[in-house]
């Protein structure tokens, strides 16, 4: 596993949340909230789409693009053949690089946007989403069915987190726009990691080793403590995760005690009736694109380590007796550098 | 549309098909024929996993090249959650970059790939699977219910096919091995196209406008004509969209009546009953990898271009009325360069 050095401005996001995530802690971070799981269309398949193509319009809008400035879009989600994003860019008109990493989605399409922009694109827009019903009845059971949950379930996120990459020459040389001081400085792609962890209502404990493996892959490439960071998030987690998490990594000297958090803990209230956490490609992309990204404007965050994780699992493969295959990958960020 | 201008080796190719593919025309030019959908497998899904590792195995083997080489592998496939891809990935140890393009997915993963080798990194390995059993109880119906088919419905091509991409300044260095003279030089991604065809049995006529559109940006921005190269290969439209194809391009003036074929209608005899030809991620990938590459080799071909085409819809979109966005993206190749 490499670690590659870039220099990528994130130059903007943007945030369509549902309505519980809209009732959350993080609220006030997020661009629309919709009243409901419907956002105005007739299917949560379809609002799935409108959340995603909302908050690529906020993104742009706050970079001052238009879709025709992008030269690709990099998404993916978690339905089936990642319709979100098909019917998404379907009206845009910019090129479509298809992601499929589950929940590690929004650090996938960072980090390999950063890598294209380092290879010479201009502008790319990047980011996922998920829904909670279309997530429901595509992966578990009928809502209606009213199924019990086992308290190491998550909750899967309604919402959708874009960002805009650009290169730096192209932020300096377009002088209305005032550059973000927020840049991407080393990415990791992760490896897929299994350790036999086979209980769908548990994915925290199966995407934890991920993350730390890449965790630990990251600071030993970029030659970096877990002290130096202001702020490690991982993407989802949830309670159960992120204590194997801090124990895996502590296993390998890695003191996560003091400035880690999971965003799978951070999207609702501690009292909320969300089992474990948040879960679902759009927690990791509402937590990073509203929050995290606020907090490094405002400089309350100035280097930061995102590991969104993902479960690459399908019901069917469940089914034949497979356990859970998941990834991690990593992004840097550097504030006010 | 943008076409990125690139300088990267194609290594080596592998490929592992299903029987009725190795009975085909193209039989000779695959690494390993399956007697049957299982491939010593109990599943077919695990077998669609089998032929990935197994073509992704031969890549490397031809490439000199082991699996703790390569910086990233890029891979997709047609199965929910794309667990062809999660599982194959398990069992390497390279950093895994997930895609997500239908049919477009071998073309899209070597196109990215390119850019990423631009990027930085030194091996790539990129590629992608289908199987026709493990397509048909997703997408369609279970196989004993005998369901008929129209004639403009294409037949999912089983197998895999990988690729090996390098640095030319990584091939140069490493004397041991002989360099394969063929490079990618110009890449293009394509956009999302839906015409409004809703007709899940004939996905040729859904793509066509796709290909044409990444072809038409392709020539335009390379300044190339049809007539330069030896070669323009679509991915699957097999017999129906083929015919689109070439009018629509005559529509661009581009006459694609000498030197265009498309994949879908090389894998299997002419007087297979396989409908209006073949499809599937697997068949761009097993002819690509097969039949196009050794032609490149042996000097058949010099300068071809590849166009691989994805239909992005699933059975949940389409009961919900949607029709069927599509997309292509291109890749050019020079051999002997």
């Amino acid at each position: 596993m490499r670690t590659y050095n870039v220099n990528v401005f994130l130059r903007s996001t943007g945030t369509a949340a549902g309505s519980m995530e809209g009732e959350g802690p993080l609220a006030r971070y997020f661009d629309v909230v919709s009243p409901d799981g419907y956002f105005g269309e007739k299917t949560w398949e379809k609002a799935e789409s409108k959340f995603m193509t909302t908050a690529a319009q906020y993104a742009l809008n706050k970079a001052g693009l238009t879709d025709a400035d992008i030269d690709a879009a990099l998404a993916g989600d978690l339905l089936n053949q990642c319709i979100t994003t098909g019917y998404t860019a379907r009206d845009m008109h910019t090129p479509l690089i298809g992601l499929y990493g589950a929940c590690s989605t929004m650090a996938l399409s960072m980090a390999l946007g950063s890598l294209l922009v380092t290879a010479g694109m201009r502008h790319v827009l990047a980011g996922t989403s998920s829904h909670f019903a279309s997530a429901e009845r595509q992966f578990r059971t009928p809502m209606e069915y009213g199924a019990q949950r086992p308290p190491t379930a998550q909750w899967t996120a309604t919402g959708s987190g874009m960002v805009v990459l650009s290169s730096e020459a192209v932020v300096e040389a377009e002088a209305a726009v005032e550059a973000t001081p927020i840049l991407i400085k080393h990415v990791t792609f992760g490896r897929v990691i299994d350790r036999g962890v086979d209980d769908v209502a548990n994915m925290g404990a199966a995407m934890a080793p991920a993350a730390v493996d890449t965790l630990d892959a990251h600071l030993h490439n970029v030659g970096s403590k877990v002290g130096d960071y202001d702020g490690i998030f991982t993407g989802d987690l949830g309670n159960v995760g992120y204590d194997i998490a801090c124990d895996l990594g502590a296993a390998l000297d890695h003191d996560l005690s003091q400035n880690y958090q999971d965003c799978g803990q951070l999207l609702y209230a501690p009292d909320a009736d969300v089992g474990a956490g948040a879960s679902g490609c759009g927690c990791g992309a509402l937590v990073f694109c509203g929050y995290i990204y606020n907090a490094m404007r405002t400089g309350q965050l100035k280097r930061v380590l995102f590991i969104a994780t993902g479960a690459l699992m399908s019901p069917v493969s469940i089914g034949q007796g497979e356990s859970i295959p998941s990834i991690a990958h990593a992004v840097e960020f550097v504030a006010n550098a």
